[in-house]
């Protein structure tokens, strides 16, 4: 069973904005083990989306329309479908009166072009919207299914994951196609390949690594006749890998490693400080992304100039003048800082050279320190980055987040 | 003049990576005056390449394609084009004599596949690449072009930007095709939708607004016989346009509002401290993210916690307990400890609600509060920001970045 993905909107053409939508369908294809042959971008113009949807519809047997579906005159997408398919259009009387009545009590004033989003090809069915006006569309026709879905990713992403997932797993004969990805963090690919090269020739569940800033990620993905089934034949491999990686795992699917750390010391019941040089800021704003994290976190400190060094954190002049910012000592004296002045029970410290260019008094760019303090001492870390100055900085909080991880489990042990 | 753009890669396809290129790719064309009818993206195959190239030729005058000029054997993108024009490959005694001569000096292994970079089609010229091993392609046959440039961004960003941006410009007819974007802060799209309303039905230059996050973006294009005459068509419309809107032109073109704060604190030899809340180190973040900030940014505060603010800003207790965390009492005297503690010249301090659900003590999600401190005292604004969490955050930290500008250009004048 083949695919293709066609992305209907001018900005888009233009180069406006950038199409994420496209990839994420992409990889529900693969999940589901639909092969994706090709995607498309067209304007926002009837003629020419007519013509890409029966091109697409002539090689493939799934097509996936992603945009176009709203209330004004641009959006063609529903009335190219249907002149591609040869379908009239007809109008549902519910889905109009449900619209009429959403904009009446909103106080929105109503207008005729309002009401085409009630229209359907004849060989269409809605898929519902939750999330907004505009229902999606699924087509069965000669043998071929086109999906229609609303371009706003609050809309886009629940009903691609939701209702699109399932219907794609149900035309691949009834199988559901289930994924689970671990997240890996503190070890390279290579590494993590060594340790699962035998998984990876398995079949069912396959196991594909995939190598992110600082992070691997192994998608385990299994075909089975339901969710509970796949999830079964998941389960035992994703116990071995866990039990061959140990805590390199850090967590399942979305997860990330910052709302990972929020999680563990929500559990230990512990809470941390943070002193920032290099990464200027980012550990911070990671932690406090997380919704809840001020449970765990008490604050934080960036001390880039070394006055800020020594005035707010207590760093010994001495150790500056002696070692130098860019040392296992001014990241271990910021951790304590750190620790002591949030009143804490971890502190962490980190200081690096993130370029672009020059040494910092010899230290090389991407040389990074990474201290974690607690009740039983420091512990530092110490790494060698490269790329770019948004990588290196990228790469020195996932490790000094990594770094909070693995003390704070080393002491949970 | 119609063109086309070919992505090509099995990763891009599969959605393993979002294709950026393109994108950049279609402002480029827009920028040269050629309509952009189509984007695919196909995989690594060659007969699914040569065929997406035979297509989109017949239907356009120019077509882009990018990636898969590499040295393995996935990479076809050259062959293809060949096969679609019908061109046997020329192997470059020249180019492959200094591909050996790069890989013996890096005491790289040398292998036959390699030497595929050296072949061009019959009609095609080589575009040289100073970032890479893959010169790009230039390929005139029938009153089509066809160019080919490699994937990587190192790669693709110089070549498309550089010599395929100029030989476009030719194409039509000669003409040179130059942008310039301002970068505007402070004021909604509409608003400078109003303001500038009569200059956007010209034609050359053509004005065009495009809106961002708390960040507006007016695209001044000219056509011209060169770049200097095409400046010198924008210069009188960029200067009425920031005669409108004053201090909300911040920057041209790529300078992002942390450069430019920078650059203004640089000017006026004057230093800020920061003091975030809501937004959680990302305004220090995004300040320590531009190279050689440390003249001007002595350091930050991130006072998640109650006990932070009072503890580390000296947050007074009593207008913690009768203003409340979210207040523009809380803001000011953040700012103010902020500029105390560091000894700088400005003190901004941020607090606000990002959500995700609940009201903080009355306080609803998106109000936010901005507080500037300064030798004449504090000055304070409210936001009211929409949104999901990430959102308000941004909105946030751009608007305290705007207001440490406005106040620092206020003292200037």
């Amino acid at each position: 069973m083949t695919a293709e993905i066609l992305s209907v909107g001018t900005e888009l053409l233009l180069g406006q904005i950038v199409d994420t939508h496209a990839p994420r369908m992409a990889r529900i294809l693969a999940d589901c083990g639909i092969s994706c042959m090709r995607r498309t971008t067209v304007g926002d113009n009837l003629e020419r989306v007519a013509e890409a949807v029966g091109e697409s519809l002539a090689g493939c047997d799934v097509l996936v329309t992603i945009g176009g579906l709203g209330p004004t005159m641009d959006d063609v997408t529903r009335d190219a479908i249907a002149q591609a398919l040869g379908d009239s259009l007809i109008r549902e009387a519910d889905v109009e009166s449900r619209l009429r009545q959403f904009f009446a009590s909103r106080g929105a004033a109503w207008s005729e072009t309002i009401a085409r989003q009630a229209d359907r090809p004849e060989s269409a069915q809605f898929i519902e919207n939750p999330n907004g006006t505009a229902p999606g569309l699924v087509c069965e026709k000669n043998g071929k299914t086109v999906f229609a879905l609303p371009g706003p990713k609050g809309e886009f992403n629940p009903m691609a994951d939701g209702p699109v997932r399932q219907m794609l797993g149900r035309l691949q004969g009834g199988q559901v196609i289930h994924s689970r990805v671990l997240r890996i963090v503190g070890m390279g690919e290579s590494h993590v390949e060594d340790l699962v090269r035998d998984l990876m020739s398995g079949d069912n569940p396959s196991v594909a690594p995939y190598a992110h800033p600082n992070e691997v990620h192994l998608r385990l993905t299994a075909r089975s006749q339901s969710i509970e089934g796949a999830e079964k034949v998941i389960e035992p491999v994703d116990a071995e890998i866990r039990r061959r990686l140990g805590d390199a795992v850090f967590g399942v699917d979305d997860v990330t490693l910052e709302e990972a750390v929020v999680e563990l010391l929500r559990e230990c019941s512990k809470t941390v400080g943070v002193a920032e040089s290099i990464t200027g800021g980012e550990i911070c704003a990671r932690i406090t992304n997380v919704p809840g994290c001020s449970e765990v976190f008490a604050g934080g400190f960036v001390t880039y100039a070394l006055e800020a060094k020594i005035e707010l954190l207590g760093v010994p002049k001495t150790v500056l003048e002696r070692f130098g910012p860019v040392s296992s000592e001014t990241a271990q004296a910021m951790a304590e800082g750190a620790r002591e002045r949030l009143g804490t029970d971890f502190g962490l410290g980190v200081t690096g050279n993130a370029g672009p260019t020059s040494d910092i008094d010899g230290k090389p760019v991407g040389l990074v320190y990474v201290a974690v303090a607690s009740s039983s001492g420091v512990e530092v870390f110490e790494h060698r980055f490269r790329g770019l100055r948004e990588d290196i900085r990228r790469r020195a909080s996932q490790a000094a987040l990594a770094a909070v991880r693995g003390v704070a489990r080393g002491q949970q042990h």
